[in-house]
């Protein structure tokens, strides 16, 4: 063990020992590497097709959108290119909002009415007989968002030539929800700590917002909340509003609005009122005036997001009030200046145990249509708490007349922190996908949130961050494809998670098909894996208490019902599952009849939901004609025979990926393997209590006993 | 305010927006840029004097100091040459150790006896009528110092023909201690949070633990502890052993040590045991057998840090034995080992207000002699706690009988924390150059500390880390320097901080003497203007509260009467200072009779000092003619000047530096000098109170009231 651990460590020397003047950059920049182009014939398209670049705004997002151009082309093809002011020859890149470009280019552009402020448009087009690219929108944000589109064509090999792209996001709202504490700990964050150094702001610029800011425009994310959703008031003090204040400059250019967490008790902690009640004449005018105070300092301030009378936050129930009236009051303060208020749907009682999934949709359907036009309802993909995977939320199509944003998480609170590789594009898809029929068949989540269902005006979704400051941004190398792909679904709901993979790594890491095919299918199954070897056949929230990581579906000692794992798995010696159909708590009546009907029957029900919703005997037969024991038994092991194979394609890629890249994921791979078996063995023999039935062949033996699962211990998880 | 805010942006902007691909980097890199030597001249001269590597040695430390050797000229001389095992031609520079010498040159190098095992000789021979320079020492690691000194030589731009150097490390033990919480927050950090990812070890080895190791053995660093003084029994349980195993792993091979913190009640807490008392015979043998568990995975273990009976930490006072019964007893656990204790010597009584200057002293004296020959004692430079000034601590010189190790504090916890620009090996120097006078004149600190005073096997010097895991590891891209000086000052104490200066900036950022000229002298003033502008004239512990961030010379509320700014200060309307002398707590009379005379005398005590020794009127007249009321206010201003000045020094350096340090630390010096006026207007607003003077000519009225500056709370500062 020593011997092997010692040469282990011999090997990563070699590799490491004085390669820091190049890796350690490479991880942290992202998916705008901008490698040189080795195809030649590809660089010959390229710079024959762009000749000069002609730069319109003034404004310093133009600036930086020809900076961006200008330093792109110049790492990938060598060359540097001046900013000409006019248009001469052809071949030129002509980049420029609508009022900046000269009528005739204008009329060759053609109806700038297909898309919206934020859309751009990318064409070849002819001028007198000379050929010109246009990168053009509405505003220099569309104009920038068509940079970065217009790059990435070339980051990934695509031609140039003749191009005519239209684009614009479907969602008015592409947010990142940082769940960032005052003192820089981040809840649920496992990439060191947070980005926002407060003590050094607002005078401090810290070279990493403006990257962060470059990262997030790169893939449309035009907002961000700075702050926890378990606020603290002082945020809203102006001893942190002057650092706020600092941190919208840095974004505005790039097209990112500021939005902070209101705490619902800040009249009370930084006010010195006596209540917080949202019908108290104080309060409200308390409210009016911070809003007020705040737009003075940062005019285009997007707006609250609030954790209200969940989990112990305060909110307008401690006034015996309701979501309705403490929403509506914020709304009417930010209001004035075009603010918004996005109101958490995450809430669950601490009185009613019977069934927590059933709740959110309980409290908030009946309040629809009852929402002021800036308020909009922020609810989680799915019904309990960002699992490997949930059936979609019932409430999604459920309130037509109130827009709802996605809520998803890009931290894996529930799926292996930052040490396990999870492609989660894959699983927004497959929410976003899902069919709510609550229009008829084809009413999918993701028509819901674009608004094209109901014609809402108000759109967005949001994403819990998985930054932190470590020196890769996300912890995990490819985390950073969660960050990419979440925001290039907030731009477009119905892109496919294989595009995105596919993007992603060769904006990352190459070009070469020999290396994308392989990693690709990786990324592509490594969600199903995590499903596999933490929470197959629908099981959910059996993880160790309070940090989430590892196993613990022994747990039942904590006060509330709902906290404790075995509330959710309901094992015992007649079978497994919560039975959610109409024999049990009848939560399937949440969804549209067709989707009720299907979760349901047993028969009907997806197996890949079948726990979620039924309580099924050991014996029960799955389609593939194993017993439900041995066919739990053996997701567990193909969870762990996966990572292997995901192992196995990892390590041919070493001539493909820059050393520490490649040795990281390694390393990381390799825990993930060492930790999926420990997933299935702590499952399996805790089940196994009740099954009392051996493991099936084809699955290994558990090398250590249950309790020595049971007594594992991690005081110091991150994020917790 | 908001206009010039917006336009400052914007410059920022238009630097950073698209340079994170080289700049971050270099801010990264730390003093081992080896940037590309750009005089023609120079440059000839390096490569016709190395036309070969040729490296002996087979360990991983050989191949480390190959591979340093050949990265570095690679990117200094854009050249890489290949590591030939044999010597053919002349000119070649040939690394290895003793006995990897052929006979022949082992002849030509001469006495190995002048170094001792981590020393190295360098030097330029003939054989054969062929010239070769030679880079050897006793071991690899010998070789490795060697290397790292060699490439000094061309990163300062020095000759590198008919070289003769011997160099050897004047002290053992040349450590840092990371004062690093297994939660990764660290106490008194100012640069993020630990580097230690507790989570992903042991399997995941981050490359910054190799950069760490790498920087530590370019300066000669022998030895780290990893975890905060005030320390958690967990890092002695079997699941953080493994982990610790694993970062032993990665720093052996540069020479580095890992040492623990070890807690006193451990036994109690991780043993379970009733008790910890040193005497008690089943305590006895659990610290044996957990040194043996140490030990077996990490065989070079260094040893033990140790806080005990201090600020609440358990101890043998708790079970009425004394620090000599604690030290020697963990001493046997790991003498057979090799191992060392380090005993802090940082105590002061709970029950004893009369002078907490005099308690250590007072405590450890009578030990002199007593403990066993693997303890050495940790006494920090002065006798209350890291000041911007403090006199030599009375206990250097005093126990000639025990081994006394240095213990400096690189982190800046009284210091403005990362964001003040203070060189601290000015600091240093000043304390190592004091003269004792404990065997007569010129028995300075650090001939105590080296050993050559008393003839002491074991000698060492401890900083406590300024390192986290900031992008420029170190918060302040200046506060790298201090790191650096600290592991030169441990190798040598005798070195001068401006020759450090000189080397850290000229490895760090340019050889250009339009730079270094300027910017040494900005450094080596720095650390008298932190002193003049928070506390000059001999004041001392007159910062806020906890966090030691800006002023609090108000503070009078804490429990403990020596937690108290007024306290230290003693302000009233006769005047102000400690009085120190025999007509007060006769401090004095812990120096030795030259030193405590000079000090007891009104006449003869430095001003420097002055308030740290006399309560003094306000009238009193300084050397310069001013009264004291007069000379302290105007000392505040001269700070704020001073910082003014540094400054004007910088914004002229930026055609030689890179866009984004040029920034960072203008950025930084303008809160310095903005908190520098605060420290000034907020301290003679509080003394004024006292001397109801006029603030004389030439000093600033201050813009705010003492209530404001009362006011102003940091209820999340870092490091706190």
């Amino acid at each position: 063990m020593t011997y092997i651990k010692k040469t282990f460590f011999k090997s990563i020397l070699l590799f490491f020992v004085v390669c820091w003047s190049s890796s350690a950059q490479k991880d942290y920049k992202l998916w705008l590497q901008y490698n040189k182009v080795d195809n030649d014939n590809l660089k010959t398209e390229y710079l024959s097709n762009i000749k000069e670049i002609v730069s319109l705004g003034k404004s310093e997002t133009s600036q930086i959108a020809f900076t961006e151009l200008q330093s792109a082309l110049d790492e990938m093809l060598g060359k540097k290119f001046e900013n000409k002011s006019i248009t001469t020859g052809d071949h030129n890149i002509i980049i420029g909002s609508k009022e900046s470009l000269a009528p005739e280019i204008q009329k060759e552009i053609g109806n700038f009415d297909q898309i919206n402020d934020e859309g751009f448009i990318i064409k070849s087009i002819s001028i007198k007989n000379k050929k010109q690219l246009v990168i053009t929108g509405k505003t220099d944000i569309g104009v920038l968002y068509g940079v970065y589109s217009f790059l990435r064509l070339m980051q990934t090999n695509k031609s140039i030539q003749n191009l005519n792209i239209t684009d614009a996001p479907k969602t008015n709202i592409r947010i990142l929800n940082h769940w960032d504490n005052l003192d820089r700990t981040v809840e649920r964050g496992y990439a060191g700590f947070s980005l926002w150094n407060w003590q050094k702001l607002p005078d401090f610029i810290d070279q990493r917002y403006i990257d962060y800011a470059r990262a997030n425009a790169s893939i449309g994310i035009n907002g961000t909340v700075l702050t926890n959703v378990n606020a603290n008031a002082l945020i809203l003090t102006p001893q942190y509003l002057e650092k706020v204040e600092a941190l919208s400059n840095v974004f505005r250019p790039y097209g990112i609005k500021v939005y902070l967490t209101a705490r619902f008790s800040a009249p009370i902690e930084i006010g010195g009122l006596k209540t917080a009640d949202p019908k108290d004449a104080q309060v409200i005018n308390w409210w009016k005036n911070k809003a007020k105070e705040i737009y003075k300092r940062i005019p285009d301030f997007g707006g609250f997001l609030v954790k209200a009378n969940s989990e112990g936050q305060p909110g307008p129930q401690n006034y015996n009030r309701d979501h309705v009236d403490g929403a509506n009051m914020l709304a009417d303060a930010v209001a004035p200046f075009g603010g918004v208020i996005m109101w958490r749907a995450f809430v669950y009682s601490e009185h009613d145990a019977n069934d927590r999934a059933k709740q959110a949709y309980a409290e908030f359907v009946p309040y629809d249509g009852k929402f002021k036009d800036n308020v909009i309802v922020q609810v989680k993909n799915g019904a309990i708490d960002f699992q490997p995977r949930e059936p979609f939320h019932p409430m999604f199509g459920a309130m037509p007349k109130t827009p709802l944003m996605m809520e998803f998480q890009i931290t894996q609170e529930y799926l292996g922190f930052s040490t396990h590789l999870v492609f989660l594009p894959k699983l927004f898809q497959e929410v976003l996908e899902s069919d709510t029929y609550q229009k008829g068949k084809g009413t999918t989540v993701a028509k819901v949130i674009d608004g094209s269902l109901n014609k809402t005006k108000l759109t967005g979704i949001a994403g819990v961050s998985n930054i932190g400051n470590d020196l890769n941004w996300t912890g995990h190398p490819f985390a950073q494809a969660n960050w990419y792909g979440f925001g290039r679904l907030a731009w477009n709901p119905y892109l496919d998670s294989e595009t995105i993979a596919d993007e992603w790594l060769r904006c990352t890491f190459s070009n070469d098909e020999n290396f994308i095919k392989p990693v690709k299918q990786m990324m592509m199954q490594s969600r199903e894996a995590v499903v596999n070897y933490m929470t197959p056949l629908g099981l959910h929230h059996i993880m160790d208490t309070g940090h989430h990581y590892g196993p613990g579906p022994w747990v039942s000692n904590l006060s509330r019902p709902e906290w404790n794992p075995v509330y959710y798995h309901k094992a015992d010696k007649n079978g497994i599952g919560f039975d959610r159909s109409k024999t049990g708590t009848n939560a399937t009546a949440q969804y549209a009849p067709e989707v009720e009907k299907m979760f349901d029957n047993l028969e009907t029900c997806p197996e890949k939901d079948l726990l979620w919703f039924h309580h099924v005997s050991w014996d029960y037969k799955l389609k593939n004609g194993q017993t439900l024991w041995n066919g739990l038994a053996l997701k567990y092991q193909e969870g762990v025979n996966q990572v292997a194979a995901m192992q196995n394609i990892w390590n041919k890629t070493q001539k493909y990926v820059d050393e520490e890249r490649f040795k990281e994921v390694q390393m990381l791979l390799e825990i993930q393997h060492k930790e999926a078996k420990w997933w299935r063995d702590a499952c399996l023999l805790y089940f196994q209590q009740y099954s009392k039935k051996e493991l099936p062949l084809g699955v290994e033996k558990p090398t250590q006993s249950l309790d020595y699962f049971k007594s594992l211990k991690f005081p110091f998880a991150p994020g917790n």
